[in-house]
């Protein structure tokens, strides 16, 4: 792929920002988005910020039916200094084009990619809230705007980007959270799509969601679909669990998303000389674990709320309190790490911050 | 629900018709469409028909991030007296709800959205194509409009039908296909999405699909994610096989979609006393009856084609030539007589069919 000048017509109104402690999840956007076209004949095509606006579609285009679709999630952040600066995107862009394989989307050029998020996430620069904890998300997408009722990878595509502040995922920092094991529903399955970040593995996610939300859950944990039996992920988080000084997370299957998180906080127990192992675990030996005594502590990690401490799970009607529902102390420790290079107020040994420049 | 008036605005400008001879699947839209929304504070509401016309929608819209939409698909005929009628539509509006509790999207009023297309085909009467074999194929569907970022079920909607000429599936009648056993790829698993009709679904088996599409294959046969041991579907049709003088079908197990075309098969069956039988059945069954010269016709079943008759089945690098790859005279027998009947030709002992009127 060639490179291409990236077009920009500003906006002329500009909206209101919200207050930043007024700031919720992905509820406001920004005033300008990135969008680019794909066709056969021209490849990706026409790249160009726009003001924020509508996508307007033939209704027989395939996202609606056939939901062949891929995106991402990412955060810019701004530091102490004022500058605005994004996490491992490159590990982002990668991640979409392994979601592109397995949906069949033609692949973007990451750089590309990631110089469209820089210029836009500067245009909006002032849309970077700054009240701790918050953060400007990022969210691109690849939806299938063929217009064709025949199962099929669409002809034709666009990939968007758009810009949305958000809060601080916990209000009064990191909570421990309450998870209820799935027994019934099934997020994803090896030789299906969970390892690609798709729409379908959320869509099917949904109902488990709901029931468990009504009985005051914060989010599932997934059972692989097998034999509903190996831990594979929390919500939308990876998971880990610390057994007698040891950090156990699922390893990847083919139906577990590989977080950016994940992976981070991997590499920062490597370096803090903690043990850390990627295996298949099982809920019958957190469960053992738990019984011996041996369940230090249990958190989710994804970009949204970072490092979410587990504080209770409930299975088979059990209720395993961990840690007397305090945040432990990997927990707390990897949450202040992460943060605190992602807003730039402790050193970043691994060089995974990236300035937005213009 | 209480029964709401349809508003009516009929197309300034109407579209040319393409020839009944040249038509394609899923590529021409007639003149108008029904429409209707949904949010939490009213409920389904304006229901309206319009001129065949793009969505516009809100880039941050649920559908476009996590595939929340469900779909149908049935069909219109003109019979030979110049009438048009449907076949079972009752059945693909409870299908429809039922896809719509899995996916946490309102129900609809069934009886209502009958009415809704019953209108609508009426209006595009003349879009009913009469070349045999040729049909009006109707895409109701629903889509999540709410523009929210968070993984939750959405709080706004837009059902809308669309309306498609399409041309004989099979241009010179039934003809045998060539389907390869899928031993990598899975559509759907227990506890998953799969026994509804929603996008995910589809998304998922669009990889398997293009791999064999490219080795020469029409579809790929399903089998269970669990095992990968027992068959599921065909594409996106039902399967039978005919096994010494018995008509087996998989027994519906939570990751099948329940077909309209496969309940009819399985009533005819019944009513000409053909042994059928909804039951497990693994490819290493079917394997073992090809073998042994027991295999005597295997066929896919669904609203597209009406009967596939299956000519080959590839599986783990043999080739499984079914029946010297002729169309079975059961198989035959179920085309006709299910033409028939969509097409008012046969007599229709089921009441299966529903005119289309004013
Ligand atoms: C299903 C799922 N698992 C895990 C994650 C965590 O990934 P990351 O750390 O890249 O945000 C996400 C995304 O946020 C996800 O959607
Ligand atoms: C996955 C799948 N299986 C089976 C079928 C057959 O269902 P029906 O006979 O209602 O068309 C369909 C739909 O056409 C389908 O999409």
């Amino acid at each position: 792929m060639t490179k291409q000048k990236i077009s920009t017509r500003i906006s002329e109104s500009k909206k209101e920002k919200p207050a930043s402690e007024q700031l919720e999840f992905g509820r406001v956007f920004t005033d300008h988005m990135f969008v680019m076209d794909y066709k056969e004949s021209k490849g990706w095509h026409d790249p160009r910020i726009v003001p924020y606006q509508p996508i307007t579609l033939d209704p027989a285009s395939i996202v609606f039916h056939y939901g062949q679709t891929v995106f991402e999630g990412l955060k810019a952040y701004e530091t102490k200094q004022g500058e605005v600066q994004l996490f491992r995107p490159e590990k982002n862009m990668q991640r979409l084009n392994r979601s592109n394989d397995r949906m069949c989307i033609p692949r973007i050029d990451e750089a590309f990619a990631l110089e469209a998020i820089n210029q836009l996430v500067h245009l909006d620069r002032e849309w970077v809230p700054n009240a701790p904890g918050t953060s400007l998300y990022i969210r691109p997408f690849i939806i299938s705007t063929e217009p064709y009722l025949g199962v099929a990878p669409s002809k034709q595509y666009q990939f968007i980007v758009i810009l949305s502040p958000v809060g601080a995922y916990y209000k009064e920092g990191i909570n421990p959270i309450r998870i209820a094991v799935e027994n019934e529903f099934v997020r994803a399955v090896k030789g299906g799509t969970g390892e690609a970040k798709t729409a379908g593995n959320y869509a099917s996610s949904l109902k488990a969601q709901e029931i468990v939300s009504e009985q005051g859950f914060a989010q599932v944990l997934w059972l692989d679909g097998l034999e509903k039996k190996y831990i594979e992920e929390v919500g939308s988080m990876n998971v880990f669990f610390k057994i007698s000084g040891e950090v156990v997370t699922p390893a990847l299957n083919g139906s577990i998303l590989e977080g950016v998180t994940r992976n981070s906080v991997i590499q920062l127990l490597n370096h803090w000389d903690v043990p850390v192992t990627e295996r298949k675990i099982s809920m019958d030996e957190v469960y053992q674990a738990y019984k011996d005594g041996l369940l230090e502590e249990a958190f989710g990690a994804g970009t949204a709320a970072v490092i979410s401490p587990i504080g209770e799970l409930s299975w088979n009607g059990e209720s395993l309190v961990i840690n007397e529902s305090q945040t432990g102390d990997i927990s707390k420790k990897l949450y202040d790490t992460l943060t605190g290079i992602q807003y730039g107020s402790v050193s970043d040994p691994f060089g995974w911050t990236v300035k937005v420049n213009e």
